[in-house]
């Protein structure tokens, strides 16, 4: 997968080393495993293998954006370790990357052209993701909807990409996909808006403070302040760049406004869509609980974090 | 092709907007036009369609290559105005690329899955190349064989892709397919090659001078200069970073132990290895006059910059 010419496949082998959650490539494997209704010795090999390919391809496309995302903002710091940028310099990071998504499009065209337009398909709508949220930064007008749109692009699409892959089989009915990929984009909304909440409360957890705030990305919690107390917000908005100080006052408004617990209930509200998308759909719901399981764990990990992350919606 | 979102599709409608040469989407037409063997009322207008299809896939990968080369090398200026990164910022050329590198693979995989393999296969070696010689930046120890082996990736590769690209039909035969893309490869040589030594002549064309040498990109010049007069050349690379009148006088040493000749020579030579990759073969032979009458006008396009880029092989 790596070329051998010495020191270039360094920073590409560097990109790809460190596993994080591998939240894509295991919902690939578990709408795999939803729509499967053969035993375990009975099942097709083949298309097992398919499967784990297309899960490569996903988590390949991920690190890809990883790399060029770290290097548009300027992050020193990646699943807890140098970023690639940081150890190999902008130029070779920026090459690891596209060397990637050349990767992903191969593996994927070695198993269909389905999976090479999936793939293509959900690049474009992460790029479009990107770049909203690129041309809004520092912008003290950003909407719930701008917001939620970055996200439906740069997260929750190859959430949703992944989730609709493992059902990209022959036996699988047009509307299974489809269900599976309504969890996967609401699952990928919950995700984002959870780990927006996380940055903001990132004192609390001993990390570097409200980078995102710093770095003039104004998230949901952000963007309901502005809208509930704008008399507080807007003016500490204002002045670029964002202070240390001012940056503390922001989140302190924030928090004493309740911004934090009401974008928590819209990722629940996600949590709760996700998790009706496979309770109900004839082909999944005879393996929901396995899912509900799996986002009991997940939200679990977030939990610990902060106490606003930790509720499952009850069982219908 | 380019999203609807507003502010978003300004960069990419700027990257694509201005055309350069063409060079690579006419070597898709040129190679399809050299097989062609029915007249023209009674050619597959459907599969004419495709070749121009798989034109603007090629061109497509092209600028989206560019939009990441400029922001590597923090180039300011791209076929004579602001480049994208100069116009949008870095974040934005950066998607951009990606964008359109998704866009790329889109359309391939409308096309075939061939198509896209061969895409995704160019755009890896187009990466390997920038690799090679971005890990290779202000290294006097640069081999020929080093720079042969980035030019081979950075851009022979996809002008060979565009040549075998016109060939991808079904009637065309494998070898007939490989003699195109043989022709390809050794017109990216000569094309690079020609490039570098417009950049080293740069200051008596006017432009600014010599930005492959400041930006630590020693080419086929240098390189010759390093092994024939190291005594010369190998002090005035020691000092970094290399001051404007560090760069001339390393310009004069170059141009006066005739390495700039030597690098011509050198083009000539892959000029006539393409020529004879069309001129012999019997698919193509045919219609080799006009593929050695559009490299006239190519060389003429050279020579009006550096007289020692005029001159074209003899017909055999």
């Amino acid at each position: 997968m790596i070329p051998s010419q010495g020191r270039i496949s360094e920073p590409i082998r560097y990109a790809v080393e460190k596993p994080g959650r591998m939240l894509r490539p295991t919902l690939v494997l578990l709408s795999s495993y939803l729509l499967e209704d053969l035993p375990e010795g009975e099942r097709d090999t083949v298309a097992q293998q398919r499967v784990i390919e297309a899960a490569a391809v996903v988590e390949t496309l991920h690190i890809a954006t990883l790399c060029h995302d770290d290097l548009i903002d300027g992050a020193t710091l990646r699943r807890g370790r140098p970023s690639t940028n940081a150890v190999y310099g902008d130029a070779l990071a920026l090459l690891a990357g596209d060397y990637l998504l050349a990767r992903c499009m191969q593996v994927a065209a070695s198993l269909d052209v389905t999976r090479v337009q999936v793939m293509a398909d959900t690049l474009i709508d992460v790029c479009v993701g990107q770049m909203l949220e690129s041309s809004q930064l520092h912008d003290a007008q950003r909407t719930e909807e701008d917001y939620l749109a970055a996200v439906s692009g740069k997260t929750a699409r190859l959430l949703r990409t992944a989730a609709g892959m493992g059902a990209l089989r022959s036996e699988a009915s047009d509307d299974a996909r489809a269900a599976l990929e309504r969890f996967g984009h609401h699952l990928g909304m919950a995700f984002q808006i959870w780990d927006d909440i996380l940055d903001i409360c990132s004192e609390e957890t001993g990390k570097q403070q409200a980078k995102d705030i710093m770095n003039g990305v104004y998230t949901l919690p952000v963007i309901y302040a502005v809208k509930d107390v704008p008399d507080l917000v807007l003016p500490l908005l204002r002045d670029l760049p964002i202070s240390d100080e001012q940056c503390r006052r922001i989140v302190a408004v924030v928090r004493e406004c309740g911004a934090i617990d009401r974008a928590a209930e819209l990722a629940q509200r996600h949590i709760s869509d996700a998790l009706h998308a496979v309770e109900t759909h004839p082909a999944t719901m005879r393996r929901a609980p396995v899912v509900r399981q799996c986002l009991r764990d997940l939200i679990d990990v977030f939990a610990t974090q902060h106490p606003a992350l930790h509720v499952l919606p009850t069982a219908p």
